[in-house]
């Protein structure tokens, strides 16, 4: 089967380069993958999975970090004006930009879900020649996004994997469900997938990632140390007052906000793990002689376990609360993103790594990677072993031009069909065999 | 001669009244005065005034808090468009928004100055119909920039006085200048024209400013409590790093500048005089996750004195660069405003209270007030003194609408022919009865 | 009549400089003046004067910054042991150190009252021979007790005063009263005094000082720019934690002390005055390995007027709360001293100088002198001000060896006679000429 | 062997217990164990062993946290009225309170080191009957000094392996050293005797503690998670200023401390491991109403690996220097304490392991434990690894009455005897079976 799941991948690797470089091209922030959103789901429909979208997939009370109203609006225009599909776009309208193929084999077996992000960053892409994108012509045309971080390829590698089930479809069992997810960068939107549902049946999940510091031909295939994080913007509002005629009229929103900030790093070390805590924006104030009345900041909390995270929280929020009663201003906190700290279940990563070790490109598999980061596909992680299925979150290798959410960010296309490959060999060796959902095949 | 002058103002009171609201219609922020640079310099030299404009008046060493360059040619383009006459606009060009009138009536006397600043602020005029400019037309039609202050107001005042000087210039002696200001608002002109010397000859100084919390026919003149103030722009420049994945190896530019701010504040009170600190603005960092690698933020002290100033500013400095050393960031400090603190002669506020007694509409005199701000026109007064001379700074009352910055700040017209009427009788009895020039006449 | 008092005042020289040695050497911290206290009660009973003491004037609950019941009785003891009559110690008994002595002339007239302070400083005096005191052998003999701020000066004036006036008792009118108060350091006495009645019924009030700034020879009368202030101890309780082990645990009570002393400090100016705040003193924590779980720091602020010192010990408490807060502290706040801004009544101020004019050894009156510091004395000359009476403070010049609370302090005692004279004279012309309270004989 | 091992510790085991309780009582705290070292010193010499004390295993320049001169005497003083052998004492004299005992076997064979330490903390032990050594009349006779770490009984330990040794000295080879180090707490002691070369020659190195979590009868042996740590003060000197009068001349050291306790706790986590930080200490100004001129506090950082600690020190550095700078007050660093992180050779940890199997009282043997806390022992281990030879530190469970450093602490002595069992377990196995330093013998 393997040679031809090959096959089949290699028949198809120009069209994801192809989609590769168009999706890079057309690079859409969280929540507003209008067009990539509409062409993944245009062709899940075309290749016969039924299609789920927008509110379905979506539960707008857990949507973290949605934009205002008008730059959804101006961004659905510009999507529409680059080709997106209106009738798609349509039901997109609002921000809600997930979409979920469904393959139902009709055999009793598994419901696997394979889980890519689709968003880009909020960052101007480098326009000069020494950055191949833009040498090549496949450059980010939208002002401030760009897939720096490497969601464009996932995207294809998801289209990749959802194509080649769908030409194996009648020698697998079960169910395939292919998730695209909006907004994952700012860990903003996989809760909002969650509890809409779209995980709720899954026995076996696996979210994927290029790149980080692993080479082509590495797979992570383990413990990754995902940090649980909290994401939250904290406004201020105090009084104005003129600083040379009436100083102390004012409510100062600037030494609030300092304030703590000062005391949200000095929060205390934690022994049960590594923490973290960042104010990584602050903007305060109006006119140099005019005492602030204003102040924002944006802070995010992480901890090595959930509970460690909830610590830094809690005192991040008491800190807050009482760096604005010190400077009797009014406080408003926004969490723009959530993420947990979970581990992948040891079955499934054990099962994974005997997959891959048939896929001739990959030529080493390491068990574990210290990221440091946070993702948010851990609320999906999360949830599926809650419910008593097993989930793994697994790294592709890629050699970068450049870190991630570096404006000179590019990666080896060549990871794609390596990851389609071994993704759709664990599909079918996964669903293939058996029906009793967790026992997975041991010759595989 | 009251009553001559009177009638000389009244003849013109159409014109003042067009003359104001037609500068607050196309409202100007400092040294970008084009166009009402131009509309001055023409006039006076229509009513025989000698003019000197451009880097003749302006130094441009001591030019503060000019804008780059390219808002000036921008606004240059503005102003053209706007119906500036492109010859005078030419000898601005680069934000040498200055305008000296001279009037030599050919006989010995004393050299008499008025000093009119001519600068919008940066703010947005409030365009509801409750706003009478709005209602009547002629509210800012340039975005972002109003005249909140009264110095289109001022200005007006300056070409009243200047003509019906020009009218009885045979019954002058002496010599008459008219002294434009640019960039008042910041404190950041006026030292730029002392040292390009406009007022090195000049015995008697008489600067104005309408409203305040004075009511129409109200004058003061006395003590005003200017303070003496250095306002400086702070930037700090450290290092990113990613706060999840390498926090240590960030130079937090954020917590560099929240600790600056908040010592700055905690300055010793000075026991000579009052003092003030304000860090009016502050902006710093990038994203969420990413440790702040710049900090932006604008100081301003002030002193009761010069020297507490200085005390204040050398305090300010002590910490913004101890600040800057505690997170290893580079440091660098613009200064873009600085006024002294002064007080107007004796001999001069006596003499104008007794003209002003002459004018029917002035029913109130008072000798001080306690503004609580700054001035430029301080280091011409300071100039003025040191070299002999005379110098008062007063403040005609005029009913306002909303305090001196808001939005919807507006006043009562008939300010400007009171202002210059006084104005124009002091000039008449400083200079008429004597050619000793600090001998005022009693009588008068 | 000078001539008279003179002749009485010199004839009491030797006793005068004997009495101020005498409670120099056996120099008593405020609330602790037992034997002091017991001295003077004993003088003004044998003079005639009826005496209260104790609680009939020291209003217990408003005694501010009083020692702790182990101290008050080892005091107790130590007075006695230092000679104290017992009797009167007995009254004085739980630091109710006060003595109010009254002669009555039987006449109708106005009430006059006279105001010194008896207790010395927490102050280790210089034991060098090149300290007088300690070479002629009056220096303190008491461990961290000194009158190095002239109050054993001020006891012997106001019982220089109480003799003299007894002598000439027949030739007054009206009620003489001599107050002796306890504790003025730290601004923790006066307040009691004035709710326990003392200075209900007086018509006019002086209160005194010795040094400063001024020669002898030298009065000043008038304006003293005594500021309001309030003094307070504040205790936060955290919970301790070893600082390697579960630093997470702490509830960092030296973070919360050094939060809120940075943000006390930061405290806008005031624009209708000075104002003046500061944290003297801070202990936090025990072992250098452990969260530190306790916290005490001594703070106080100061206002031009009584209504910014209120602002800024209103700012301050706000401040001091919110840093408890940040920190899950509990705070305890102590009250330990408070004084008002007030200002001396003109009139008393023009009759005072009037009589000194006479004084041959006063060659220099001032009448303003920015000290730039605090006096419980203004309680009372608040009060009485409120209740229609005039009431002044004035100084005493004397050359000192050293600045007031310096270990090296000393006084030119000429200044004692030189202080009887001329209060002696004032309350001779205050009370002799007229019935009507108020009306200062203008020839005397 | 291990039956004879057990048989000779059993015959002493009233003396292990009396010799515990006499250091207990007799408590004494770092570089002041002038009696607890001279009895060892005397013990060691009886038994046959070459003793070497004072200078010879101390070297001056590497103590830290050494006390005064004064405070070193009136202990000498102290030690020799509770019964010290003078003659010791003098070799001990200015606090050189290290001891070393060496049994030279003759023959060919490794070097086998033990490491106790000996002193007591500065808490003041409980006083209550409920606390047995109380109630059995064994708690510290000496003030503010006990024995809550257990010290004493590895006092006791080192005696009884040296003992038991020494009674089959001749079934032993290679070369037997007794090392008694003073002033572990604080982490003072350690590097000054590994500069003095006490552990150059050593092949075999074994640490010891009892207690921490674990009960009687558990052995942890393997990974302790000691932090690498530096512990220092620092003085801040600036300059005193009346804070109503002039506090503008003041240089606030208290303002300073403050500002350098925040950032210090605000020092960025570390991406490679743990860290911790602490200002445990702090204490600054004297009178209430004084610009705070001195300021002194303790501090201590932390890492995972000595390169944490490193970065963590220098940080604190850059941000204590930049604080005085900020207040222009002056600063002084004393480091008074160090340690590093090291982990213990693998191949002597198994085989401590092994042998611990063979004493019956010891059921369990975990080989991991999270300490959080810092032992200089880690300076000798360090110093024999990089050398070539083996370290560990283990620790021997017992029964706590409460944590330690609790006034309460107290444990089930039972201890003892079987941490000498082991010990000499270990040391005869070491040496007996090879002459190759480095292998063990693997049946044992």
């Amino acid at each position: 089967m393997i040679e031809h799941l090959s096959k089949l991948t290699e028949n198809i690797y120009q069209s994801l380069i192809k989609w590769r470089r168009d999706f890079h091209k057309h690079a859409e922030s969280g929540w507003v993958e209008f067009r990539t959103a509409s062409i993944v789901a245009s062709k899940l429909l075309s290749w016969g999975y039924e299609v789920h979208v927008g509110r379905d997939v979506i539960n707008e009370d857990d949507r973290m970090g949605v934009p205002k109203t008008e730059v959804l609006e101006q961004e659905k225009k510009r999507a529409l004006s680059q080709g997106a599909d209106p009738e798609w776009v349509e039901q997109f309208s609002g921000g809600f930009t997930g979409v979920v193929g469904i393959l139902d084999t009709g055999l009793p077996g598994p419901t696997i879900a394979f889980r890519v992000d689709m968003d880009a960053l909020d960052i101007q892409e480098a326009l000069s020649n020494e950055h191949r994108p833009t040498k090549e012509g496949f450059s980010s045309i939208n002002a401030n996004m760009m897939h720096a971080c490497g969601h464009d390829a996932h995207t294809s590698i998801g289209l990749g994997v959802a194509y080649v089930l769908s030409q194996i479809k009648d020698q697998l069992k079960g169910i395939i469900k292919l998730i695209f997810q909006p907004a994952e960068e700012g860990v903003r939107g996989a809760k909002s997938m969650v509890t809409a549902g779209v995980v709720d049946d899954v026995d076996i999940f696996i979210a994927i990632h290029v790149g980080f510091e692993a080479e082509l031909g590495e797979l992570i295939c383990g413990d990754l140390g995902f940090m649980a994080t909290t994401k939250f913007d904290v406004t201020y509002t105090g009084e104005a007052s003129h600083a040379g005629a009436r100083p102390e009229q004012g409510k100062n929103a600037l030494l609030a906000a300092a304030t703590a900030a000062l005391n949200l790093h000095a929060i205390s070390r934690h022994s049960e793990g590594y923490s973290r805590v960042n104010v990584g924006f602050l903007q305060a104030g109006n006119g140099r002689n005019i005492i602030p009345n204003q102040a924002i900041f944006k802070v995010e909390v992480r901890g090595e376990t959930t509970s460690i995270n909830d610590f830094m929280y809690q005192k991040a929020l008491q800190i807050i609360q009482s760096a604005a009663d010190m400077y009797e201003v009014e406080v408003n906190i926004d969490i723009v993103g959530a993420a947990k700290s979970v581990e992948s279940s040891e079955e499934l990563i054990s099962f994974i790594s005997q997959q891959a070790k048939h896929i001739n490109e990959i030529h080493t598999i390491q068990d574990s990677y210290k990221l440091g980061g946070s993702e948010d596909a851990t609320y999906m992680i999360s949830h599926v072993k809650e419910r008593g299925g097993h989930a793994a979150y697994i790294v592709f290798g890629t050699t970068l031009s450049a870190g991630h959410h570096n404006e000179q960010f590019d990666i080896d296309e060549n990871v794609i069909p390596i990851a389609v490959k071994t993704l759709t060999l664990c599909a079918y060796n996964a669903v293939s065999y058996n029906t009793n959902r967790m026992i997975y095949n041991p010759q595989c």
